[in-house]
């Protein structure tokens, strides 16, 4: 077992046969920790990105943020009633580039597609920054490494699905749930002091850089929005839950949408109430955290629950990813290697491809939320109208009972989204959105450049139209000549068993040596002859000192002169015992095998003597 | 053409053939500049090097560098005038490996070979950096660049040899020479001034920090040994000189001798005349130039020329070590790859090889003379005493006439640059000799590795005892069955052609395809039927959805029931049209073709399909 394979072993673990495949059903209760971790996370930065705009035009001006919150609520409720006929019309789970590519065809299908994988992208930098920064606020000192942590988390979560995270279910009920009863206190705690009249209001007053505006409200709303990235999770997993598996998924749906709308208000009002301003090196979940809680355990045990689910969001996408890579990579829009099954069943390339563009992301953002968040979002958004508006066309061309509520409520869905996505792009487009805006048509290109490339190939190596063969046994000899060049260096064991090979396959057979100055060719031929003397040795002049280039054009010519069948070119070679030791020897081989193949001789063939 | 071949194409030159290749004979003056810039040169930091260990002692101390300097010029003439007894015996040039190795015997050439090597990187890496210091000392702004600008030096110097410095001798005269006069100009004005009392000495007194002993004052005499370095360039390079060549070299080199020792004590005994200590960021003899010639136009091109000596230094280096690596490779103790001429006639290999190690300590050492230093001067006198001893021994082995005289010259030699070495390395030792004592045994035990393993390579490659066989011509099927097995992934056109080929070459031939769980096997059968019908197709299983392992395990089973013959393992790959295209197909072939050699297949034939 060489090192490699060993370290992997030890990492990853054990080879899996395809038979340990099998589906996992998840109770509701599970199914919302598993699914929602995305949407829920997104309130432990949601408000603190409102605040951090508003913030902007004073302190005055953080006035904003609660009829702000209620509008995205507002926007969250039409999104997840939409939501809900989309689960009844796809009871398999319904991504929206299945959606998409169904019910509006493959360009909006394939848009739909390279939105979501940027945004996958961006859950992972996103809730993995905003975790770190859940820690760093609870332990400061730790606020220097935080790039370093970020890759880290990264890095775990790249291990931990590598692997395999098949017994999830369980498990991650206990950090979601951790982090929705913890907030639940914060925000029942928070009412409580303030209707006591226990606040000490921290009145720093900022003053205002920017002046109020429908723009910068709008800017504001923009950033706010995030709170509704995860939403569509529960949608693409319908069948990870329990018969009626539709039944099951629209009222968990239902059930996140409530907890997601009171928490999101929850933090709004009383980061309000209690006149929080962001902070540097402070999350506003933080801030509100110390204020009410104290700096106690049921404030670490805060963090460290935002923190983990914050993991989990991220960790959503490593299971999303993937499979979304599977379905683009099946249809030949993506490079085949994302559709297979690693030795843990599970898309390894998928899942190191996410990873090494999510370390990537943070590292160029230095792993602050703030920076990365005016990309998040357009992806989302896009992906949401496709969605919808798909199931309005799948509405109307169906017309099964009770389709025209359905497709009036995916319609608004799908125009209220629209309009959210002109906001978002046309107020965060000078911050970062125009990154994405210019991505997705640049993924969507690669895309279509990629199946372009796998229908040539198909096309150029189909067997179509080749009629059916039906060969009879026949002896080589009966079908000609086979002929091969032998290429000879030094003459030794190596280039005997080579001359041997050639004579066991070839019967027109041409042996070939290059002088470069330092041969005694008498003494070579003599020798020759006592060794081969069937075969003729040709010494071919080398006045510029190369080796390669006189065979190559030898072979050319050679190869010319036998038209139409495959000549074997044999170099023979001789494999050392030890990496090292091959340094030792003229690396001739290789130039002359690469040389060879970018003149276009199809069958060079190396006999290798082992030492 | 290719970028690579175009861009080094720029740099490098045309390709020259071997038949270019000519000796050029140098006149003596012409010769004096070619082949003692090391030696000249090293009067530019020597001095410096002395008062460098004698100021720790206080501004007192400085006077002992008078007499250390003499005590130098004395070993000078006695070096001398034993090389003169070497050109004698060796009139087509003796370098220390030669001599060492043919007189003394193996390990002894070794160790010269080896001291010459690291001492050839070390002359590199001081040359430049204190030709970067004469240069940084003139314009003072430059000095924050000193490892870029030593590294851009470095870069010029490897990119000339790569071209081949030809036109060398009438070339090299102008900055020697120019070195030379500039810095008897500035002793003789230095003498009249300071005989004309016109000195203003700077007395700033510095206070001792270390007491004088003995050992201090060798420790500022081995300082001062790198004087001596490069005397032996003459005695090497004895070819290059017109006839009567060997009498024309012991001129030249008694020349040399002379002029280095006015220059080197000149410049000593004015550091002493006018009070000049060394300071941060000025080289003595800038400071000394400053002083007697101004801040004027002669100042600068003191400075300018000290810079082009020692780069021409640095470049004897260039010519000195290819052809040390080219001997010691010939002989099996270097790989061979250093014994090749380029496409210019030069070693190009060896030329790379000494620019890297000498970028890479000029990195290390910050392209700081006085960091180098203390490296330096162990290398050259253990090759000093052991060419010497050697002659000592070759006289008396041989008895021509006078050669007691000649024994004695070279004996008294060997003596004085032994006790030197002593001394050297006892007062360097933790200052960095160690390095260099260490490295030597080291580069030797390599050399040892090397001609081991290549002695072992031929041994098993010999055809020695193989019988002369005299074929008669046979035809493949008299010989018995070439088994062939052909791997099938898809049935394209690719396919057909390996299995077209197969069967060309052998006439028991096995198809096998990997089923990792996707094959429609009865389909794929009937397919086959129609296209190869007397080829069985062999449909392996994958449980863990490898393809390569059950191929590697098909294959070494094959094998094993074929043993005497070598199978033929035929992999069909299609070729894309660019590399990029490449990245979007399975690198399975890759890895299959790996896995295959590592289990010791012999020949493994990839027959390409051009798209």
């Amino acid at each position: 077992m060489s090192f490699y394979s060993g370290l992997k072993r030890v990492l990853v673990g054990e080879s899996l046969p395809t038979s340990a495949h099998a589906e996992e059903r998840l109770s509701n209760a599970e199914a919302l920790a598993v699914l929602s971790s995305d949407a829920l996370s997104s309130v432990a930065y949601a408000t603190e990105e409102i605040l951090l705009v508003l913030i902007a035009a004073g302190t005055a001006a953080l006035t904003w943020s609660l009829p702000i919150a209620v509008a995205i609520i507002a926007l969250l409720a039409v999104v997840i009633l939409s939501y809900r006929q989309t689960i009844r019309a796809y009871p398999n789970g319904g991504g929206s580039y299945i959606v998409a590519r169904e019910n509006l065809g493959l360009y909006p299908g394939l848009v739909a597609g390279g939105s979501l994988m940027i945004d996958y992208i961006l859950t992972v930098t996103v809730s993995v920054s905003a975790g770190t920064a859940a820690l760093t606020s609870a332990v400061p000192g730790l606020q220097r490494y935080t790039v370093e942590l970020c890759l880290v988390f990264v890095f775990l979560l790249t291990l931990a699905n590598l692997r395999g995270v098949r017994e999830s279910g369980r498990l991650f009920m206990i950090p979601t749930y951790t982090f929705v009863v913890t907030i639940f206190l914060l925000i029942g705690l928070g009412l409580y002091q303030q209707a006591t009249g226990q606040i000490s209001q921290n009145d720093t007053l900022i003053e205002a850089k920017e002046s109020i505006n429908l723009f910068f409200i709008l800017r504001a709303f923009s950033a706010g929005c995030t709170a509704l990235t995860g939403v569509e999770a529960i949608s693409d997993g319908v069948l990870a839950f329990k018969p009626p598996e539709w039944k099951n998924a629209r009222l968990t749906l239902l059930y996140m949408g409530v907890i997601l709308g009171f928490m999101f208000l929850g933090i709004t009002y009383l980061a309000h109430a209690y006149h929080i301003a962001p902070e540097e090196g402070q999350t506003v979940v933080s801030l509100l955290g110390r204020q009410i809680l104290g700096n106690g355990p049921i404030y670490y045990l805060l963090q460290v629950a935002t923190l983990l689910i914050l993991l989990l969001a991220a960790n959503t996408s490593f299971a999303d990813f993937p499979r979304l890579c599977y379905f683009l990579a099946r249809d030949g829009y993506l490079p085949r290697q994302l559709s297979i099954l690693g030795d843990r069943l599970v898309y390894s390339n998928g899942i190191i491809f996410l990873s090494v563009c999510a370390a990537i992301l943070i590292v160029i953002f230095r792993g602050q939320v703030n920076a990365v968040i005016p990309l998040y979002a357009v992806g989302v958004f896009t992906s949401f109208t496709l969605s919808q508006a798909g199931m309005v066309r799948r509405w109307y061309q169906e017309r099964t009972s009770g389709w025209q509520a359905s497709a009036a409520m995916n319609g608004l869905g799908a125009i209220a989204t629209l309009v959210v996505l002109g906001v978002i792009v046309s107020t965060k487009f000078k911050g970062g959105a125009w990154l994405v805006v210019v991505a997705i048509p640049l993924v969507v290109g690669i895309f279509l450049a990629i199946h372009r490339h796998y229908e040539y190939v198909a096309q150029r190596l189909s067997i179509q139209g080749i009629a059916p063969r039906s060969y009879i046994p026949r002896l080589r000899t009966q079908e000609g000549t086979h002929p091969a060049v032998v290429v000879v260096g030094q003459l030794n064991r190596g280039t005997l068993e080579a001359i041997d090979y050639a004579r066991s396959i070839a019967d027109e057979i041409v042996a070939i040596h290059v002088d470069i100055g330092s041969t005694d060719r008498e003494k070579l031929q003599q020798r020759w002859q006592q060794l081969g003397a069937d075969i003729p040795l040709i010494i071919l002049d080398s006045p510029y000192r190369s080796v390669v280039s006189p065979i190559v054009d030898f072979v050319t010519d050679f190869e010319d002169r036998h038209p139409n069948v495959l000549s074997t070119i044999i170099i023979p070679a001789f494999v050392t015992r030890n990496w090292w030791e091959s340094i030792l020897h003229n690396q001739t081989t290789f130039f002359l095998k690469a040389s060879l193949r970018a003149k276009k001789s199809r069958v060079v063939t190396t006999v290798r003597y082992f030492l």
